[in-house]
This record gives structure tokens, C-alpha cells and sequence, in this order.
């Protein structure tokens, strides 16, 4: 396998883009990365898109053709990748294959989501729409739904309390808050938590026992990366990321068919695969944006990692060892809970967020001190398609 | 790059399945394919789903990881790609990178559509909805609209009548008669063909100067390919396919755009790439599945791919050149034309039907005597997206 090199990412804010068709963020989100891989007038070799709705939301397919027309990348190969919430690191995935095969040299991915298109119960029903056809979809459940079953169990099982999943929402709103690409920029008045009247109206219940401050937003937006193969990486002459891990894993799509629904088998197994692949366990990870579509998951995903033993996640949050310049800094971007989560969008966001960290260009009060590997985990559906990239800073 | 073999077809009749769901359809054309790949207990590595109208028809997303979980492939990596009409073979094609990289050793591609949910007006929005969101779409075109003018222009500029698109029906109806996964399969009557009454009724024209005959139907189906590594296609002992060459190129998404409306030049292109990377020219291909949504498509694409020169593909049509038998066989599936083009099935039975004619397994009346080398053609849009995909017959 060649090795592959990420040379370029760009972002639009995350939030409510009113103004914004679904193409306009794409092309905007691929400029800016396309321009930050410095490839000058030397075009890429293929685009992959990631996004989930245009069919369902917008009513338009073929995408990936029309994007690369507007981009002017003729004839450049040209795909949309769709895997629910983990499309964006399907997509990142698709461009790694094929700079790795050595048919392609160089491929933008890109992905993107306009969901404020519609009202917020079909916002809502159009994530559910990746939830089992016939188990599940028709019987009414929603993802937030989902997610506060799995909350009761996972805090049951673990001993985790509401305080563990605030410790999450505090540090992914204050990060956000840092973050000019987050939709989310406000931090989290601690007086709003559970109890009393401020409570009812600050952070009420939305899946029993998640809170609004547990759970992602609706976002519209979209991020972009490039790929290339080292020998282009090189030229550049500036420090960039090789993809030195990558798995992915699937799992029953039915949450209720799990033997143990609180086990993420998937996140498991796709760490494990992305770690024997880089040689690496863990404790070398510097940095890692991980999927916390509801806070209960950062906590979760960070065991089923390998970053804390299981049921120790949730300590681990409240004691700061998430934190920039904790044990291991997680969702340094604000998460999906503070950047929000544009479907399309979150998995190729998550990689330009390490790229960055990686290449040690942040402003000091979100960059993770000499990172020099960082993790990503994106989850499809509930955790039944996941998959894990780890990046490595080179310095030429 | 590592070279990929397909080892494995499979096909569901294609027409009206008023009594499946997409996901049966799915399912059932993987279970054959994976059943003909000989692969006994071991799983496969990954899944790659071609479709279209999972959003827009079955309001239904994440079916990759749906069907994995219904095939019994779990953890197996899952996606789903989506490229118009063109998405079955941009799956082959996702899953050839995955296998040339090395990082996968053996992927299932299966391609589908359901496009009978829905009234056949819907059906033609439906497929409508790929062409340019604000140059062509809004306008009202629909595919069938730009084909018309497209052939209106072929024809004038290169002097073909519509004996010449008759030539091709009359050839594609015959043999889709021959195919039991064909959605047409009843010969054309000469007498139907351009004037009186008895035309009126049987061939009325669509989209001036397309008639009835020289339109594909709107069909649901499902089509699969199991891709390995050599190794594991010369454990099974018989014969095999493997991909020679590939291409793949983007042409403006709007035809209106285009210096020359009737020049397709990603058809050109795409060929050129295959050619190339397979160190082959097109008097050695036996045999040709060219995406005739259009009768004056399979025309044209034998033009540009170089089987003939321009100006004389209906002419050799009429005489019988792209016959079986012929100087090369095209579209002996029976095509779009009568096989029928279920969106994303399209590309991936193109490549299956190549496999069964390279494995020299297809009843005499349909068989291209000795095939040894095959290629495939199949459009995204009007011609915007192209891939070709060159395969070759290796007996162990």
C-alpha cells in the first residue's frame, strides 16, 4: 500500500446557513482546502463527496458531477459516498483507497449538509430514516430516542450520573466557544443544569435521561480535505498528515439486536484495526475528535478506544483528563455537541481538525501542545458502521 | 497496484417487482453473486451498494449497513455510492481501488433500484433530478428531453435515420427476449416501426425524434460482483475475470455547456484511460455492453469508443457489425434497452454480464464465441460522469 498524505483541509462555520444552497457550501468548503494544499493550477484526479440528504432533502442526485463541473476539476473522477452520520469518513476513507492503490494521485473530499431546509420534526425524521427499515424506522423511534435508551443502560451499568455527562457539554460548549467554525458558541451557564425552573428552561429533557445540553444540534455545513500521495505532500516544503492507521467495522443496525447494547463492538473493532495498522496502542494518541452526537457516546466511544477502562470514562471527563491540556484532549473542536453535525459534513470535519492540531497552526488556546498523532472516530447510525482514522505529523 | 479479479455474478430478473422491497432485491442478487464466488464461510471484507432513490424514493438512508447486517457480513466495511445512472459501476470501481490497494482482499458490489413505488411521472422526476440543479432541472427537462435533442443533433450532423435507431431496438429486444434477467423480452414487429396508425399506437414517439422503441424502461432489479485478489480467484480452479483496464472522466453537467453538444467527450476519455492502463486498443474487445438509455447512445458511445469511426456506427448497426456474431457484439444482454435500467443495478450488470460472457458459460444463443476480452460503458447524467471498465478472461 502507498502511503497517503492529507495536504489540505477547509471548513465553512457550522450553524444556520439561510442563505446557502447545498452546492454553495460544497464548492466554498473545497476551495478553501484545495487552496490550503497549495496544489496551485494543478487540478486533482477525482472528487468524492460526502452527504446523505440531497436526495431526500433536496431533491437533487449527481452531486459529485455537478460539483466538480462548478469547481472547474473536469474531468476529474467524481462519486457521492453515503453512510448516514459516518458519510464523511466513508468518503475520506474512498479517497485514501484510491491515492493508496496508486491509480490516483491526488482526490478532494468533501462533505456537506443542508438541514435547515426543512422544519425541525422532518429534520428529525429524516436522520431516523437510516434507522432499520423494518425494526425500527416504523415503529417510531428517533436517533435522540435511541440515544437516551442507550444512556439509561450505559449509566446503569457504569455508574455514570448526569454530572459526568455535564463535564461533556461544559468542555465541548467552552471549546466551541474557541472555535470559529462551531455552530454552537455559547458556554453553559452552570446553574442550568437539572434541577428547578432554570433547568426546565435551559436544559430540559429530550430523551429521558438526555438533556438539551446532551445532545448534537441540527447543523447545515460542510468541510473539505485533500489527498496525495508523500511525493506531492513533500513539495509543499510544510509539515502535513499521513493516514498511518485506518478500520472500520459494522454491527447489528438494530440497536435491540446486540447482545450487550451497551457493548460498541464497531468502535472497538475499527480502533483496533486502525491501531495494528499504525503500530501504535492508546496511550500515543495526542489528540481525538470522537463522534459525541450525544454526550453519553464521548464518554463510551472514549472507553471502547482503549483511551480509559470501561466505566472510568465518565471520571475521567469530570477530572479534566479530556481537557486541552489533559491525559488525552478530546473534542478540542467542540464536538458535534458545539460544532455541530451537518451529516455529510462531520467525518471529514473531524480529519481537518486533527490536520490542523497536527500541523500545530491553532491559536494556543485550542491547539493541543507538540500533537503529533491524533484519532477520529465516526459512527454511522447507532454505532452500526464505524470507522476510525490515525494521523501522523510529518515534518519534511 | 494490486491486480483485481471478479469471481463472482449475479442478477435478479429486472421489471416490475411490485412484491419486493429495495432491500429484498438487494439481498437476493448478493446471495447469488456471493453463492457463485465460491467464497463457502469466509466472509467478505467490505460492501459496496450502489442506488440511486434510497432517500428520494424509499426514504431510507445507511442501506450498506443495513443489507451487511442482513447478509450475514458483519463486520464487514459498508457504503453506499451514488453517481446517477452511473453508480453501479462507480461501486465496481470502489471496490477495484479497495482490492488494488491491498487494503481489502475480497468486496461485494451490489447495485439496485425500486423504481415502481412510484407513478411514472414521479419516475421521471425522479431520474430528472440528477440534471443541474439551476441551469436544467428548474426548466423542466427531463432525460428523455435531452436525449431527444441530442439525437436530433447526432443525427443531422452524422446523417443517421432512424432506420439506423431502429437497427438498434430491433437487435436489443431480440436478444433482451434471449436474457431471463431482462425486463423486455418480446421481439419487436417491423410494421411497428415509424408511420400509420399501426406506429402511432405501437411506437409513438417520445421525445421528437425518439420513439417508443428507442427508450429504456423504467425498471426495478438488482445486480452483484464479488472482487478478490488473484490469489484467492485462482483457488476456485475455473475460469475468472480481471480488470485490464478502468477510466473514468467528468464532462460539463449540462449538455447545453458543452462546445460541441455532440461530442462526448468523457465517453472519449474514460475509454482513452481503460485503453491505456490495459495496453489494449479497440479492435481487441469481443464483446461491449454500451449504456443505450437511448438507441442513439449506443451509437454514439461505439463511435467514441473507437469501434467505429464517426459517422458510421449506425450504419453498422444496420448491417449487422454489433450483432452476435458481428464484428463486435454489443449490448447481447439486450442492454438498457430490454434488459431494462433499474438506476443503480445498471453498471454493475454490465459488468456481470461481461464476466458470464468472459467465463464463456452463456447458452449458445447468446454466447460471444471465445470472448476473451470485454468492456463496459456506463453514463452518469448525460454523459457527464463515464466510466469504462476493461475485463479479461484468465483460465487457471
Amino acid at each position: 500500500m502507498r502511503e497517503v498524505a492529507i495536504i489540505g483541509a477547509g471548513m465553512i462555520p457550522f450553524g444556520r446557513r439561510e442563505q446557502d444552497e447545498l452546492m454553495d457550501m460544497l464548492a466554498t468548503a473545497s476551495l478553501i482546502a484545495l487552496d490550503d494544499a497549495g496544489l496551485g493550477d494543478t487540478s486533482v484526479d477525482a472528487v468524492h463527496v460526502a452527504n446523505v440528504g440531497g436526495g431526500m432533502l433536496q431533491h437533487q442526485s449527481a452531486i459529485a458531477s455537478s460539483l466538480t463541473d462548478r469547481l472547474s476539476l473536469l474531468p476529474a473522477a467524481a462519486e457521492t459516498i453515503e453512510n448516514g452520520p459516518a458519510s464523511g469518513a466513508s468518503a475520506v476513507k474512498a479517497g485514501f483507497l484510491a491515492v493508496a492503490s496508486g491509480y490516483y494521485d491526488k482526490v478532494l473530499v468533501v462533505g456537506g449538509e443542508k438541514m435547515h431546509d426543512i422544519s425541525a420534526p422532518r429534520a428529525t425524521d429524516f436522520v431516523a430514516a437510516m434507522t432499520h427499515p423494518q425494526a425500527e424506522y416504523p415503529y417510531g423511534i428517533t436517533m435522540a430516542g435511541l440515544g437516551g435508551m442507550f444512556a439509561r443502560l450505559y449509566m446503569e451499568k457504569y455508574k455514570i450520573t448526569p454530572l459526568h455527562l455535564h463535564a461533556v457539554s461544559v468542555k465541548n460548549h467552552e471549546m466551541g466557544a474557541l472555535n470559529p467554525y462551531a455552530h454552537i458558541k455559547s458556554p453553559i451557564v452552570p446553574e442550568s443544569v437539572f434541577e428547578g425552573d432554570f433547568a426546565e428552561i435551559n436544559n430540559p429533557i429530550v430523551a429521558d435521561p438526555l438533556r438539551l445540553y446532551d445532545l448534537c444540534p441540527v447543523s447545515d455545513g460542510a468541510a473539505a480535505v485533500v489527498l496525495s500521495t508523500v511525493e506531492v505532500a513533500k513539495r509543499s516544503g510544510r509539515p502535513y498528515a499521513v493516514v498511518a492507521g485506518f478500520g472500520q467495522a459494522t454491527d447489528t443496525h438494530t440497536l435491540a439486536q446486540r447482545e450487550d447494547p451497551v457493548e460498541l463492538k464497531a468502535v472497538t473493532l475499527a480502533a483496533r484495526a486502525a491501531f495494528d495498522m499504525a503500530n501504535l496502542t492508546p496511550s500515543d494518541i495526542h489528540v481525538a475528535e470522537l463522534h459525541d452526537a450525544f454526550t453519553i457516546l464521548e464518554i463510551a466511544i472514549s472507553e471502547h478506544v482503549g483511551f480509559f477502562k470501561k466505566g472510568e470514562g465518565g471520571e475521567a471527563a469530570l477530572d479534566g483528563k479530556t481537557c486541552l491540556g489533559g491525559q488525552i484532549p478530546i473534542n478540542v473542536s467542540g464536538g458535534l455537541k458545539a460544532r455541530g453535525h451537518p451529516l455529510g459534513a462531520t467525518g471529514v470535519a473531524q480529519v481537518a481538525e486533527i490536520v490542523w492540531q497536527l500541523r500545530h497552526e491553532l491559536p494556543p488556546e485550542r491547539q493541543v501542545q507538540n500533537a503529533e498523532v491524533g484519532l477520529t472516530i465516526n459512527l454511522g447510525g447507532f454505532a452500526n458502521n464505524v470507522l476510525c482514522f490515525i494521523l501522523k505529523r510529518v515534518q519534511p
